[in-house]
């Protein structure tokens, strides 16, 4: 049973989901390499080694848990938060916790065992994104749920246990401290201004060139101002709106287009490196309409000292954004036009 | 030239610092297992091979740059800040840079290439605490300075470059996040109660207990009630006091003795993990003598699982912290007696 509890000084909240872990004892889960193809949950023909799917692009009519799928979406088998019970709230003195409950689900993107993002079609990774924008809509409708979380993990160093491409979603009781941060980030902006603070980013970083990596008619790709880590990019749409869900049609194709063309020159640039990829998006809860702005946040992880960042909670970068977005640009300008 | 940036967003600091790569093409500074005992610039007889050192304790008045010492204190080869030059500020926009003043120090805490701190004699591990106090105390004097940040990597997996036991400090003009996150919440805690948060911590989790690892006259080892990682432990002094460098010889003792303890007991029931050590003490700017309290956060890096974490700033932790207490507790009392 997992619980979700609240650090008295900072107001963050963790997951402590002792079920994820394997042996009770065994505190190293130090996950090698991936599981390689021949004893893959996620390949056609071994549906029944995941719970049943809650979703799926199937076709001729095959029936569920079965091969002839695109796209399937099942429960996490070692979910981090559990779906089913109320939500117990609880202090103790100082201390506040509730009961883990929330949803926590696995989408296997393709078929093909091999197929990561980069290599897929562009209509393959639109598919996936309204594959997300179809489960955040059903799951928001749970009143439980305060945020939707939907993330990658790509490659071992990025903390991918499974090689078969895959994204999660977890549905939270709470908004997570990062978004937290944002939201008040964005709301004092809009109220010193009357502007929403992503659409004054995409206008000076336009203007200004240096740090755009890649701009379309409805999205833009950047190496952000101040960014964490090395090649850090964020993607975000030009025109305003607060959640991913709520985007059109014409924005998922420009968002699976550039996702495409920057995972291929990152993969190019700095041989295929692991990364976590990121939705960013208003909680379900909040009327963040006006101030706030969905994107995509895409890290590149390639440094081992990480490790500092992680203990620390303190950033040193060693590489500009604007030498990152020069680097992406040159790996654009070599590539073969698609 | 290094410099630091704020996000507009969240108001986060990140440090530029360019000149810590040591090849401009190469972004993958995938450090390897440490340079070992041949090659070792801190080893004894090799002094010139780090830069002229600031502060030593030395024995039978050996002079400085040559062997004879039992600790030394450096500047760092590639410093992430450089102490030379004026603080420019400046704006871009909506965006707002500085020039990366700062220092940036190395301890090297034992001549024993192999000795770890966890080894380490208590009177040891004290002076290295007494050479930090004794650095933070000189640097305040700098007014650019507003936040002095003492830690240590140990393990390549925690981002230590160098097997030969160190730490490190980072002189800023800035107040990092993680630290005004916790002055913030510490203050408001303050402001409702008139109670330091981190005092009613200790109060509390002695009467509990099951997060206790080891309490003694002035020192005690807690798991945190909300951990982000397995077996993050924060050893706090119970006499309140906002600066680590404002602490008592007999605080000093505690903790060297603390310290010793539970580094022991991790590394017997962890299998000598990787770590990060980090010292949280009150900026020099504020005053917040009333609401903050300094103490120490201890991170073990376990699992592979941190890529996730690292990249979403969100936190599944898969150890309750009352399981990591008791697992220290057991090593300790496994132990044999001192």
């Amino acid at each position: 049973m997992s619980e979700l509890r609240k650090d008295p000084v900072t107001g963050r909240w963790v997951i402590i989901s002792t079920r994820r872990r394997t042996r009770p004892n065994d505190f190293r889960i130090e996950r090698s390499t991936g599981i390689g193809g021949e004893y893959c949950p996620f390949c056609p023909g071994r549906e029944d080694m995941t719970p049943p799917e809650v979703f799926a692009f199937r076709h001729n009519g095959a029936p569920p848990n079965g091969p002839g799928w695109d796209l399937r979406v099942v429960p996490n088998k070692f979910p981090a938060l559990q779906v089913e019970g109320t939500l117990d709230r609880q202090g103790e003195g100082l201390f506040d916790r509730m009961s883990g409950i929330g949803a926590h689900e696995v989408f296997i993107e393709h078929p093909d065992h091999n197929k990561t993002v980069a290599a897929m079609s562009e209509p393959e990774i639109e598919r996936m994104l309204w594959a997300f924008r179809e489960r955040i809509i059903d799951l928001k409708r749970d009143r439980r749920f305060r945020y939707i979380l939907v993330f990658k993990n790509h490659g071992a160093a990025a903390g991918a246990s499974l090689e078969h491409s895959h994204s999660q979603l977890i549905a939270l009781p709470i908004v997570p401290d990062f978004v937290r941060q944002e939201l008040d980030g964005a709301r004092h902006h809009f109220a010193a201004k009357e502007r929403c603070v992503f659409c004054d980013i995409v206008r000076q970083e336009i203007t200004a060139e240096r740090r755009v990596i890649q701009e379309d008619a409805d999205i833009v790709a950047i190496a952000p101002y101040a960014p964490r880590f090395p090649f850090e990019t964020w993607i975000l749409p030009r025109r305003h709106g607060a959640r991913f869900e709520d985007a059109s049609r014409q924005e998922y194709e420009g968002l699976a287009r550039m996702l495409k063309a920057v995972l291929g020159w990152m993969s190019r640039a700095l041989e295929d490196p692991a990364y976590n990829l990121v939705i960013h998006s208003a909680p379900a809860s909040d009327d963040a309409s006006e101030y706030y702005h969905w994107h995509v946040e895409l890290m590149p992880k390639l440094t081992r000292t990480a490790g500092f960042e992680w203990g620390t909670g303190f950033y040193i970068n060693p590489t500009s954004p604007e030498e990152a977005a020069q680097v992406l640009r040159n790996a654009r300008d070599a590539a073969p036009r698609g």
